[in-house]
């Protein structure tokens, strides 16, 4: 018994379900595990760093895994993609930025490419390099994205590949943290789903616990999209990108005021970094999404990804029989 | 064949469909209609004016409709609400604003309450007063509202309610606008959804054609989150809450700058009037939501409301039995 999709067939996995390549987070042994679990893992060379990637696919061993890019900050590190794609991942993921630099090599070594798209611009781009895969990323989800929302980013986009590229599979990324989110999704025309907050909150991911724990406290109400961490980090986020956390001191202080901070961030830096380095969940950005309001424990990676599954296909087989009569 | 759920039980309707009271734009035309066609209707009475309210009771005739007010504005007209009870509605909803000045009179005159909430804070609130049914309402939805999206509010709301009060019933509203949007609502959790925007661009609904058409042509990425029209029209909107509009010139010019309109609102108020009644589409804040992309043409609501039933219904039917095995 398991769900089938375009998505389980293509991959040739259990269920349809990826976990985000978030950097940083998803390293070797969340990517493994997911795998494992039937899903496809996604190591996250968000940082762009040979080394990093290089022990996180050793991490994960013999398992077969893909990983994902920060597409703005590979271009400034292109030579890290022919190191991913010496690793022979099962799947490239692609986003925020433009693609098109980096999707011919991953068609040429016969990699999966799949594109995280924010909106219906991106949606047309990614559909222009040949994705073989769009995940379309809703404004609830955590970390980086933009602005549409899953519940309509999803059937539009849906719609949009129906026309033009009915082969290219969808995912759909943003709030999902359950079962629900997976038979919602399945409804709204995905092919599947595409996990983060929920699998951030893993002892597999390469999150301090002290993170962890402050996300785990909230509910879904306590976060919000803004671009400060990235002003205190001097990271160079295009603008139409920001970054969806954990409400907390640091953002009562600065988020909505990114442009007050900008001439103050170098000389409060090391305060910053060491915030970071101390795992301080009041005093820095925390990346995670609004499903954080569907989770109460850390649960490990593998069972996140079984009970998710399992509710959705409970779901669709019952509950969708009882509703129709 | 229909979808039966605890709503369509509870209000003894054919399928699990509400119209979102939108102020002004939901006449008893349109309540009618979508009552007619096995919804339920709400007329909007968002500006508490007992003689419109009247005349829109009147339009709907011999039909069970309900209706719908903006809670903080109604405060100013408190004696609104008693003339609406008069009409029997079939169930009044309050939204935006503290409900308990007025669940009271709603429940003992024996009517279902209604609470349209956009957080947990007023989750909790709605259920303080005793809400027979809450929607959760997305930031996705046309028109006013908060920051949560859909996706994760609804599962977040329905976690709530099946600790503190199973009995009250969930609506999704918030980029729902055909049958996948119903059936990805169901799976969330919800018992039924509120339909704003596809039922806006619709003959039935009081929206001049100009604006409709303006919509019509513009996908989900042409809208964004702006106060720009409250201030333009002098409505003293609390400041949680802000309104989903069609990109435009108006936008382009005082959205994100509303602070910097207020100063000059009362001077330029009198052209702002004018370019409502001239309906210019380009000129005003045009309260739409994300599900524009999923809409191309003026639907009669009886036709949208049918097509969403059965759309999804077969989805809930067969493709969930494909997939499923």
């Amino acid at each position: 018994m398991a769900i089938r999709t375009r998505l389980t067939e293509r991959l040739n996995i259990e269920h349809p379900i990826l976990n985000a390549p978030m950097g940083g987070a998803a390293g070797g042994r969340l990517a493994a595990a997911v795998t494992a679990a039937g899903g496809l893992g996604l190591i996250g060379g968000g940082s762009s760093d040979a080394q990093w990637l290089a022990h996180e696919f050793a991490e994960a061993g013999n398992t077969r895994v893909g990983c994902g890019f920060i597409t703005w900050a590979l271009a400034t590190q292109p030579a890290v993609l022919d190191a991913a794609l010496a690793h022979a991942p099962a799947a490239v993921m692609l986003s925020f930025g433009d693609p098109r630099p980096f999707a011919p090599a991953i068609k040429a070594a016969g990699r999966l490419l799949i594109c995280q798209v924010q909106d219906m611009r991106h949606a047309e781009a990614a559909l222009d390099v040949g994705a073989d895969i769009i995940v379309a990323q809703g404004t609830e989800a955590g970390g980086h994205g933009a602005r549409r929302a899953t519940m309509t980013l999803v059937p539009e986009v849906a719609d949009l590949l129906a026309r033009r590229s009915p082969d290219t599979l969808l995912v759909a990324a943003g709030g999902i943290a359950d079962g629900r989110g997976l038979a919602a999704a399945l409804m709204l025309g995905a092919d599947g789903v595409l996990v983060g907050s929920r699998l951030w909150a893993s002892p597999e991911a390469l999150v301090h616990a002290n993170l962890q724990s402050a996300a785990l406290a909230g509910n879904g109400d306590d976060t919000l999209r803004q671009y400060a961490g990235d002003v205190a980090r001097g990271a160079a986020w295009p603008a139409e990108f920001t970054g969806r956390v954990l409400r907390n001191s640091f953002t009562d202080r600065w988020a909505g005021k990114e442009e007050e901070l900008r001439p103050v961030a170098e000389q409060l830096r090391p305060a910053y970094v060491q915030a970071i380095a101390n795992a301080d969940a009041d005093k820095i950005a925390v990346y995670v999404g609004e499903a954080i309001g569907m989770m109460d424990t850390l649960v490990p990676a593998a069972d996140s990804v079984r009970a998710m599954a399992a509710q959705a296909e409970t779901l669709l087989r019952s509950r969708a029989a009882v509703m129709t009569g």
